[in-house]
Parts: C-alpha cells; structure tokens; sequence
C-alpha cells in the first residue's frame, strides 16, 4: 500500500474549522426551540408542566390495543416488518380520506402521501416550495414546530395576525400588498384554522372563502394544518379550507386523535404536488414505518375510533375548565387570555414590563413551567405572551400550576411597579381574544 | 366581511405557474429512482424480481415477537405511544452502542441520535452540511438513496471508483487532488464499506486508515454507512472506519438485521455535529416513533439477536450461492460479475453493445427484474453494468431468474453481434470484481 503523500501543500482551499465543523449555511438558522430547552425540566416530577403539547392518552383502550398489535404481528408480521412504499400504504390512505370527509373534504386517495407524523409533511412541502430567501406567510403567533422547518429551509416569515375569529382577512390582505409592491409572492400561507397553536382561536367559517381568494388574487398558495380539528368541545365540526378549494395542500395527523408516539400523518396534495413530495419523503425516510400504518388502519377498521376521539375531547374540555377557572380566580388584573372552543392551549398577555422569556427561570423555580410566546414568533414579538397548555396535567395539577404561576406573576408586577416601567396596560383583567395590537 | 379588491392589477409579480406549481429550485433535482419506478412491476406475482434490496424476514420468531408486543402496549402503552426526545430513546441508545462495539466502536450514547431509518440520517446530515453546489465524494457505483439526497440538497457528486477491494485510495487522492486544484474541497467522502450497495464488495482492511489519512490530509469528513457490516457470510466483522477515527459519522440500522418495517436506524457523530443533528432531526420528524424504539428496545434485551443476525445471514449465504451457481451456468461469455463475502448484491458487468437501462423493459416482458447500474451513479455511468439482489427470493426463484435474464442478455447479444457494435470485450466469463474501468 502507499503511504499517503503529506498533502497540506497540495491542498492549499483547507479551511480551518474541523472537517467535521463545516456546516451549511442554513444550519445558522437552526436554532434550539424554547419549548425543547423545557423538555428536561418540565419531565422533572415536582414541576407542574403547563408547556409541552403531549396528549392525554390516558383513556386509550391498551388491553385491546395491545390483543390487535400482537394479532396483527402474528398474521401480517411478514408484511408489518417489511419495507413499503414512499407515499404509504393504500388501505390506510383510503381511511384517511374518510376521516377528511367528517370535515367536508373530497379527496382521493392517491393524492393522500402518509408521513412520519405530519412534521415530516410540514418539513418536505417546505422542501420542495421554499428556495433560501422565499417568503413564507404565517399567523402571528405560529407553530414553533413550523417556524423551525422554515428556518431550516432558510424561509422568511411575515406574520399575519389574528383576533378572536382567527386570521384577519384585511391584515392578510395588507401583508400581500406590501410584499407585492418590493416584487415578493409568498410560497404560501401556512395556517392552522382550528383550535390555533398556539393561539387557541379558530378562523371564523365566514372569514374562510376570503382567506382563500386573497390568496388566490395574490398567487399564494395555502398550506393548510389541521391537527386539532376534530377535537371540537362544541361538537361543531368546521370545514376544511381544502373543501373549499382543491389546491390547498392540507396536513392531518392521528396524533392528537389517536397516538403521538406512533408518527403516522399526512399531506392531501394536488396531483401536481404529489409526486414531488413523495419523491420528497422517499429521500427523508425512504418510506414511513409500514408497522404503524397497518396498526392505526386496524384501529380505525375495528375500533369506535369517533366514541375515542369524543372521549378525549371530554378530557380535554374537562381541563380546558379547570385551566380557565384558575385564571380567574388567580391571575390578578393586567392579565388577558383566550377561551379556546377545542384544541389544547390558552394564550395569555401579560401587562407591559414583564418578559415571559426572562422570567421563565424564575417560574421554573417555583415548579410550574409555561412556554414564552418568543417560540412562536419568527421576529422577536411575543415576550408579552405565553402559552398555557392543558392537554395532559390532571385538572387539580393544573389548578396548582396556574396558582404557582400567578404567585410568579404577581412577584414580577411587583417588580416593574417598584422599579418602574409605566404600566400603560389598562386594567382589564380576564378572557379576551388574542388582538393584533398586544405585541 | 369586506368582500375581496380585485387584486390583479396590484399584485403585478404574481408568475404565470399555478401558485401552488411554484416549486423550489431543488425539485428540479428530484427525480425518480429507477429502482422505484420497478416496484410497481417487481409486486407482481409472476415476475421474479432481482431489483429490489427486501430483506429477508422469513426467519423472524413471529409469535415471540407477537407476545413481546403486546407486553409493551399493555405494561408501557402510555409512553409508547407518546411523543419522545427528537435524539431518541436513552435506553435504546445505549443498546445501540453495545451493537456498534462489535465492530470496534467505542461510542458514548449521548453521540447516537435515533432516526427514521439510517436513510433519514443520510438525509439530515446532508442537510446540515450540504449547501448548493457543495462536492460530495462517493463510490462508483453508490447507495441510490444516497445519491437522492444528495440530489434534494443540491449537491454534486464526485465518484471514486472501486476495484475488489472496494474504494482504490490512489483513485481517491487523485480526486481529491483535482478538486483542490479546481479550489473545491468536497464536504465529506460517502462510503458503504462493507459488503457494498451495489458493488457488492468491501473496502480492504490494510486501506482503511489510509483512506481516512487522505480524507484528514484533505480536510474531507468522511460519512461511513454501514447497514450490512453484521452480515457477513465469513463470521468475519470488519473494524469501523468510525473505531479508528471518532471524527468519522457512522451510520447504522436495524432494518437488516432486525425489521426494516420498524424505521429504525441511527446516526453516531461527533459532539460537536451532535446538536445540529438533533436540531435537524426535530424539524423532520419532531421525534422517531416511540414505538418502534421500545420494541426494538425490548427485542436487543430479551431475544437472542446475534443468533438471529446468524440464521439472517446463513439464508442470504445460501440465496448468494444460488446465484452465483445460476451465473455461472447460464451466463454466456462477455459478462463478469463480483463474489459477494456478505450483503446483498451481486454486480454484473455486460459486453460493450449492451445497455442495461434500455434492456430492462425486455427483461420485466420475461418476467425479471433487475436494477441497472444507471441508477447508482450520479453522472449517467453504469448503462453496461446491473444490480442482483439475493436477498428476497428464494433459491430456486433466484435460479429461474437468472435463467430468465440470461435468456434476454442472449437475444441482446444477437443484436448486437447482428447490428454490429464492435464487441471490444475481451471474451472472459465469470467471477471477477468490478473494476474502475468497466463504465
């Protein structure tokens, strides 16, 4: 064997990070979210976790679950264990068109294109829409999770803001005219109508024909995620955007539904898209865990799967009351918050002078952990919000966590009343809509 | 509701594509593997597909694996079926250091982070250290799925040929030396070691350090994917690029020597790639399937893995030697081919005059399929040489399918001698390596 030349002269473009350091530009952009940095605390037994979005899978049916995982490895383990295709298995797609069809959408089932939840679909139509630069357009405050595969795509976000029946319409519109007159056409609108995260508020049915031809006036396309939708407390379902209008690429997913930990999702695309995308998710995973897909199609085909999901909501709305009632009886004036109609979050605005990312530490200690609305902003807003989630705590842990968190608070008014920053905030206190003017 | 401006005239940039066809730049990379575009024909009963890469699950204990399931859903549902840490599950991560320490690697699991398959790894590494136009080095031929991640992240590949002792470091030095000359220093050296996809063969132990002294001397990381090492038809296990350099990411995967259904693979990278990875990776995916890390989890603990890796291995053994039986007997003069210590391919090389890519429709007419080399090189190389894979059939298929394919290589052939391309071939048959010049 030769002995390798000493090669440092004949290679003279060596730069001088480590090999292993030269990273592409876009991972500039990739930044830890907050909600992540809380992962590790808020796992801590002690502290009440108001930050995290796990759902409660207390209520799920194990002992059938687990005679239909062990039937289903015995019978179609050969096939279960086995790789399958990219866009994912048939039988399931055609399930998940049914389920599209509670909210009014028509699809077929070789556009459905099954993903490794439906991150994965958020992240690949990223892929395959945004060139570095792109503009992307998203509701004011936005999906942390959505934000974070836009700055991996090196996307730019204009946020669009919301009141209490979700997107404003003439705020989109006003966004559109403004980005149009520097020559700039957004990829798309990325949006979650239902049950908002982390908002909590729903785009109003009368609002959403006009969200979709002011895209269309624009040449915008609209992405369309809609984890929460069936988890409704009125019982009211709301139509899709999708059924309004096929070229709206639309992103569904059984984690909310029936179980985060599997990762099964999905895009519903125009046939113009789809083979883009899965071209797309072949090369991200080469096909997602056929184990999974075969699994959540049992479980719709022999399960009450609709008497499940009502179940959930039940807890959920159970907490939602729980979370609501502690914020009126704990939370002193100054303070405004949302009353979410589904979903699992409330959003609450704090009175100027308290920063809910610098004081995240200090409620940490106190045992009661939230997310800072900072996360859900692509631009800085958001140090006057945050996100209480009451997905999974019992509603007495929530009780207490509020309860904490409003010793918190309180400590910090104290602070800015003593140190002075002029609180202009009017004392209101209680349910208000998120607004556009409170960042 | 105001009702919607007529907007046209004031949105003069809008493009004349439909704005949901308004793809990014990279689609225009993504192109359909030819491999994929045979699954469709493969799945047919009466044609003997020696296209695709299915591993073998014949031998898998399906009704332990039944009762191990449904333990895990009934005793650890509630977290099983929730969402987990983006980098993986900890226990699982550990286990997957012990696995990788067969090969020579040291590892810490704080360094493994879990994916969705050992493709999803290739992906995100590419993303976190690919920018557009950046060089990437690989075999020639490579991993298809490599090359269409490479291709989604826009970047260009440079092969190295192989001889039949995989990677020749005097052919990589020379590459190398070009692309300094040229200002370029690629972002690392892809390689599959051992008992190479699709070539069939394994990189020499005795060239192993230089060609990690060459990439070092060049400032190249070097990306070592290594979904076949455990296979080996010898008993002999090859030490890890990765045990003799800890700057060497190291792929792995479960799918050969557990279930491909289940995605689980791994990434093992150096601490300072590690945070960028599992940033990338929660962009992706949020997280891999919970589930099929503690199954998989649960299967490393309480079966004995390495004896099945064994029985895995003995039936890849057997359907290799059917092949190579079935080569020698049906093949007439003017094709080589290599001699597989493990893995799953069998490389073919064909007399000048013969184009695999164009055959192939002939072929699956006589009901078999195979991969043309086309598909695994990223500069159209390849049209003399195919891919066999004897992994999935079994041997008595194996046997008909050569016979068959046999037959179509004669009445190409006839063609050719006929309609004249001068065979400048020397007349050899049978057993030889793929050899840098044969494309």
């Amino acid at each position: 064997m030769p002995v390798p030349e000493p090669l440092r002269s004949s290679a003279p473009h060596v730069e001088r990070a480590r090999p292993v350091e030269r990273f592409a530009a876009r991972t500039a952009g990739m930044t830890a979210s907050e909600i992540r940095a809380l992962f590790a605390v808020a796992s801590r037994p002690e502290v009440v976790s108001l930050a995290g979005g796990m759902p409660n899978l207390a209520a799920l049916p194990l002992d059938a679950l687990a005679a239909e995982v062990a039937d289903l490895v015995g019978r179609d383990g050969q096939v279960a264990l086995q790789y399958g295709a990219a866009q994912g298995v048939p039988a399931l797609r055609e399930q998940i068109c049914e389920v599209m069809a509670l909210e009014g959408i028509r699809a077929d089932p070789n556009d459905v294109v099954v993903t490794v939840g439906s991150q994965m679909a958020l992240d690949l139509v990223t892929r395959i829409f945004c060139d570095p630069g792109d503009v992307v357009l998203a509701e004011g405050p936005s999906y942390v999770g959505a934000l974070g595969s836009f700055a991996a795509y090196q996307a730019q976000v204009v946020h669009v803001a919301m009141d209490e029946h979700g997107l404003v319409p003439g705020l989109l519109r006003d966004a559109l005219r403004t980005l149009a007159a520097r020559g700039s056409t957004p990829k798309f609108l990325y949006t979650i109508p239902n049950f908002h995260n982390p908002a909590g508020v729903t785009l109003a049915v009368e609002r959403r024909r006009e969200v979709l031809e002011i895209c269309a006036a624009y040449g915008v396309s609209v992405l369309e995620d809609n984890p929460y939708g069936l988890l409704g407390f009125t019982g009211r379902v709301y139509p899709a955007l999708r059924s309004l209008d096929p070229d709206v690429i639309y992103l569904g997913s059984f984690s909310k539904t029936f179980a985060s930990g599997l990762r099964v999702g999905w895009a519903l695309v125009p046939p113009a898209v789809r083979d883009r995308l899965v071209l797309a998710a072949e090369s991200a995973t080469l096909c997602p865990p056929t184990f999974n897909q075969l699994l959540v199609s049992r479980y719709l085909a022999t399960h009450d799967w609709r008497s499940q999901v009502k179940t959930f909501t039940e807890a959920y709305r159970e907490r939602r009351d729980a979370m609501l009632a502690a914020l009126t009886t704990h939370l002193p004036d100054g303070f405004t918050w949302n009353i979410p109609d589904g979903g699992f979050y409330v959003w609450v605005t704090v009175p100027e002078g308290i920063d809910t990312k610098a004081m995240l530490p200090r409620a940490v200690t106190a045992r009661v952990a939230y997310a800072s609305g900072t996360g859900f902003y692509a631009d800085g807003f958001g140090s006057r919000q945050l996100r209480l989630s009451y997905c999974y705590p019992t509603p007495d842990r929530i009780t207490e966590g509020v309860r904490r968190l409003a010793g918190v608070l309180e400590a910090e008014l104290d602070v800015v009343h003593t140190f002075g920053t002029p609180a202009r905030t009017p004392l209101h206190r209680g349910p208000q809509a998120p607004s556009p003017d409170t960042t």
